[in-house]
């Protein structure tokens, strides 16, 4: 191998260490918060190269599922998820690197979260390499609480800090704009970050960005579970997170990036589709009792604002 | 007006009165089959002109939740789930008139079943018309019985054959590379008919042909909910249910053409998405035990076949 090949399998191992240990630490606290469930593993090979270690606990005290995956895959050709808006890269070889995790709790006081970094390299006709990092998380509550939104924001906030102060506002926007149902003209949750094609930063900043979204996730989100988690719930409540998850399927199927990059590249669906909710209804034209606590979801919490 | 608007618009009145006179009769023998729950109705008004009558049955004694939808509305720009094949009617204003029906029954030995008829009329940039028929009808069981199966097919066949003897293969196989999902490897379920862009045969004769479909979907799908709906069953087979309609969940979200167009040309989101089920659940990696009819779903129905 010449120089520049050596530095590549370098770059992809080391994001791959950081990825297997932000999975461990992140299964870890999951466990702890449950008190009762534990991960199952499954590893997996992708069918065009590479594999993936899919870590999934389900029927838990707390956690309803919960599904923390690595994968690391080949491909041959970039799928049209990740081309439609880089056209360039149509049909060019490329591995990818991620950690993507989605958890359903039970009680539906506390909400359902989402963490996804990711590093794509792609190895481009002309024989140059392109690379990007992309990620963020977002939190979707069924029943909002002012201080947990405040906090899951300050954390997002945190992370993004060290790299310039204006990257928590534009991760923040691009989040609403990006976590956002257009058939229905709702917001999924409560935003957090999101960020994708980033390289400008060169790889060693980028790379430590990855981290500090990954490592803030579990700041942001272990404590709103612990918070929330003894929260007394009835039929009602558990009837309207069952509702409110159709959003989720919606949105994951119908517009997720991650989900349809996944199944166009002939991933794991098992792996890929794990973010689905275990239980959901569809209720047609259902609408919420007015000044109920469920209509308080939609005017106060699934609306883009300033935490 | 011309004479040829004349026509248009004697053409579109026709079809709206055979359409909403099928979908009179297929509430009326779905509220007799149930014999307890009735259809509700919205009325509708579409963004960009026209509207709908949607019906919708939930709760009922077989019948968990079954939508009859019809809608005749105007478009500025035909979306992009219907110019992916028709690049040159990209950006033209078009109507679109049709009915749609879902229905999802309680008991899981009665099959879901699905049949659309749809006229689309799009006015081309150098002011011809282009239009076409399209539609089809498709059962998705949860157990098999050959005999459904065969019924199923057999009324498929006789509302094609009065079209040609080649009509019920060619639709039949249409149908099973249609209602595939490409990331399970699997069909929809046993298949029917369907057809896209048919105007080959003329205004009048395709016309007849979408009535003869209409038709035929009432004979083949009431018998075989009469015969099943008094089947025992428990826990156990609902909970399959439960468990397959996630499939049916993303092959309309991920594949399904009508309800991506609906999506894409700012459709009324609770009409279209009315063929969700009522109750779904996602279980990862879930396997049929081996001998079990869960598997003999999967190996003997849910594979392309000759009934």
């Amino acid at each position: 191998m010449n120089n520049i090949a050596i530095i590549k399998v370098e770059a992809i191992n080391i994001i791959k260490k950081y990825l297997l240990n932000l999975q461990n630490r992140l299964c870890h606290v999951l466990e702890q918060e449950d008190g009762k469930a534990r991960f199952i593993e499954d590893k997996w090979e992708h069918t065009e190269g590479g594999g993936g270690l899919t870590r999934i606990m389900t029927d838990g005290a707390v956690i309803e599922k919960s599904g923390v995956n690595f994968s690391h895959v080949y491909g041959r050709a970039l799928p049209q998820a990740a081309t439609a808006k880089r056209p360039e890269l149509a049909n060019s070889p490329f591995q990818a690197l991620g950690v993507s995790s989605v958890t359903h709790p039970y009680n539906p006081y506390v909400p359902t979260s989402h963490m996804n970094v990711r590093f794509v390299m792609v190895e481009k006709a002309d024989g140059s390499t392109h690379w990007w990092f992309g990620g963020g998380f977002d939190l979707t509550p069924y029943y909002g609480f002012d201080e947990d939104c405040k906090h899951w924001h300050a954390m997002a906030k945190e992370a993004c800090n060290p790299f310039g102060l204006d990257v928590y506002p534009r991760f923040k926007k691009w989040c609403d704009d990006y976590f956002y149902l257009k058939h229905r003209n709702e917001q999924r949750g409560i935003g957090g970050l999101f960020y994708d094609d980033l390289n400008e930063w060169g790889f060693e900043r980028s790379f430590a960005f990855m981290q500090s979204v990954g490592n803030s996730f579990i700041k942001a989100y272990q404590p709103i579970v612990a918070q929330r988690k003894q929260h007394v719930f009835g039929e009602r409540e558990k009837s309207f997170q069952h509702y409110r998850r159709g959003r989720y399927v919606e949105y994951n199927l119908l517009y997720d990036r991650g989900t349809l990059f996944g199944l166009q590249s002939n991933g794991r669906t098992e792996s890929i589709l794990m973010s689905l909710p275990p239980v959901v209804t569809w209720k047609y034209h259902w609408q919420p009792e007015s000044g109920s606590p469920e209509e308080t979801l939609y005017k106060v919490f699934l609306v883009p604002r300033d935490w």
